[in-house]
């Protein structure tokens, strides 16, 4: 796979530095490290970068300085990269930084910094006298990375396709006798085998009643004959995530399976379906709502219909009912979310089922490409 | 494993009110989820506990609500729970919470709070006009975690004991011909087979020049004869942690790994040989730091000797040189942490050796038990 060549971060960079302007700041201090990577390719787990008019300043320890050579050697190098090495704090460093870079007018990640954080940077900045000021910022790379570029599309269209194996792998492992734990084992392997470098989030397999529970994992439940199963998984490629989730019987499905089944998979078809430009996502939401509002289980859809992926794994667009105070968001082509209805019924069970989607000038790619069947062919 | 009972958590709670009086708070809220856990046996990714003298006030949306039952239904269920649900926004029941509870003083987690979260809660409070004040505090239930207690003590002694068996499985997944990736694959396997629920990170199998790099995961890098592979890798069991390196050659060791080797394992038992009670943390640094020095190799070790493992794989105290303006850690019987001195040579490769230890009255007992040896006796 291609990683995003240092032309997309150009593009990146245009637009964040758009924002330097219409803020009035001489520099933004990004701290979110999925930020990071967006605006720099630099994946670690520590560092910050202050983006100025003319430069990315990255600041990383020891730790990192040697995968910001190999980096910044390679076709992925970011552009106007500085490294600033972190000899022992991180916050020390960043004022020094901002100190000898002359920038008074700070921007910060609001959502990201921490009050103890901000404190101390405040009070520090006041006691070197320079009348450095800072100033909350809100969702500036967030407002950037909805949108997904070519080099994004790509990686998450990748992604999302080597799930189809992994599912297949996944659904042949549910038989009567084995564990929850012993399933997610298979489905983990078959990650790796797909060249995922890890997951994207705890492999959920919930059997039986666990299948009310909408964030259970897997435990030691012994899968049993009768038994509806939620297999809700994915992976990180190149840092971009995808996210599966399909419902399995273990055996001969109940009829009452094969009606919530049924149920879910049409809910899920009308929000693919209300998919295009233009449209709220709340409008996806409701699609799907209305649907299991029809057969009765209104009530058992507790969670809303989805949610953006990108390089993390819950980001926007939120796909929910219309939220008091918040804007609306309207789908833009090149916006890349989860559809997962469900309807969870305590003492019973649970079914979900969930594709990602990449919108489109028309209405929407379906990015993922695995079979609903409730009871699988393959049995 | 028995969980953590009740009275565990009874006893983890009048330590919390005893903070709550100390800091003149009518209320303390807690956001960070692990601390949560620590306090209500609750697991949730999202909740906010609410500490009160006479209650635990638990702010859980819908996905949680069953579980949380559950949990109240057994031995571990928390003493003097009151459940909220929280039907959208968790800071709006949270402000709702506060306000028919009564609390004006209230006290919130500083390093975990974020700015732009603490804004809206003293903007929404102000327009309530009850005055209530929100009022920063620091490491209040982290301060709590850094000493185990004895449901901790057995959970962390049983969750670094099942790494034998994994790592016998490690070792002998490495050879000559096999990518990274699929040694990272052997052992998170075994892993899961071990029982554990999660990978407590990212599992690291560093080989030949990839293992200078102390941070680099897992690729597609095909081992070879003459390779030092580092692998560390750790599981999360009932919620804690582990987490151990060694460092194996592929076929008969070069002199060169045989030195670093050698230097790093003496600087880590002369690590673990310092640990006792009244010890400072630093002193455990300074203590592995001087054999790597003697050795020539000072400079190649760039990162701290250790970190406290618990329900975080990072988590106090921190093991390392004396940090300006920082209280020294003085440690106590009951805390648990690595011993991970390494040697990283740019180009070379690189060693790392890390085993868990619990500190006893009289010195340390060492949760992990791996042979050291750099060429595995199964080859």
């Amino acid at each position: 796979m291609p990683l995003p060549l240092s032309a997309d971060l150009s593009s990146r960079h245009t637009r964040v530095r758009r924002t330097l302007d219409v803020l009035n700041l001489d520099a933004l201090v990004i701290t979110n490290t999925t930020n990071i990577r967006y605006l720099s390719n630099h994946a670690g787990s520590a560092g910050i970068l202050v983006v100025t008019a003319d430069a990315m300043h990255l600041l990383i320890d020891f730790r990192y300085e040697e995968a910001a050579r190999t980096l910044q050697a390679s076709s992925s190098a970011c552009p106007s990269l500085r490294t600033w090495p972190v000899p022992a704090s991180y916050d020390e460093a960043l004022l020094s930084c901002l100190t000898e870079i002359g920038a008074t007018r700070v921007g910060f990640e609001a959502a990201h910094v921490t009050v103890a954080r901000h404190d101390w940077l405040v009070r520090s900045a006041a006691a070197r006298g320079q009348g450095m000021t800072f100033r909350s910022t809100e969702r500036v790379v967030e407002a950037l990375r909805v949108v997904k570029d070519a080099a994004e599309t790509a990686m998450l269209r990748e992604s999302a396709g080597r799930l189809t194996k992994v599912a297949s792998t996944a659904v042949r492992a549910v038989r009567a006798g084995v564990t929850e734990r012993a399933v997610a084992a298979v489905i983990e392997a078959a990650m790796r085998e797909a060249g995922y470098e890890r997951q994207a989030f705890d492999t959920i397999v919930a059997s039986g009643p666990n299948a009310a529970l909408p964030h259970y994992r897997a435990g030691d439940r012994i899968l049993e004959a009768g038994d509806v199963v939620v297999l809700d998984f994915g992976g990180v490629l190149d840092g971009y995530c995808c996210d599966l989730t399909r419902t399995v019987s273990v055996g001969t499905p109940t009829a009452d399976a094969l009606r919530v089944h049924q149920a879910v998979r049409d809910a899920q078809q009308a929000a693919i379906a209300a998919v295009r430009p233009g449209v709220a996502a709340s409008a996806v939401d409701a699609a799907a709502r209305t649907v299991l509002e029809a057969r009765g289980l209104g009530q058992a859809f507790g969670h809303g219909t989805g949610h953006g992926l990108g390089l993390d794994v819950h980001e926007e667009p939120r796909v929910t009912r219309p939220q008091p105070d918040v804007q609306p968001t309207l789908l833009e082509a090149g916006m890349v979310f989860t559809v997962e209805p469900g309807a969870y019924l305590p003492g019973w069970g649970g079914v979900r089922i969930e594709d990602d989607v990449l919108v489109t000038e028309n209405g929407c790619e379906v990015l993922t490409s695995v079979p609903y069947d409730l009871l699988p062919l393959t049995h």
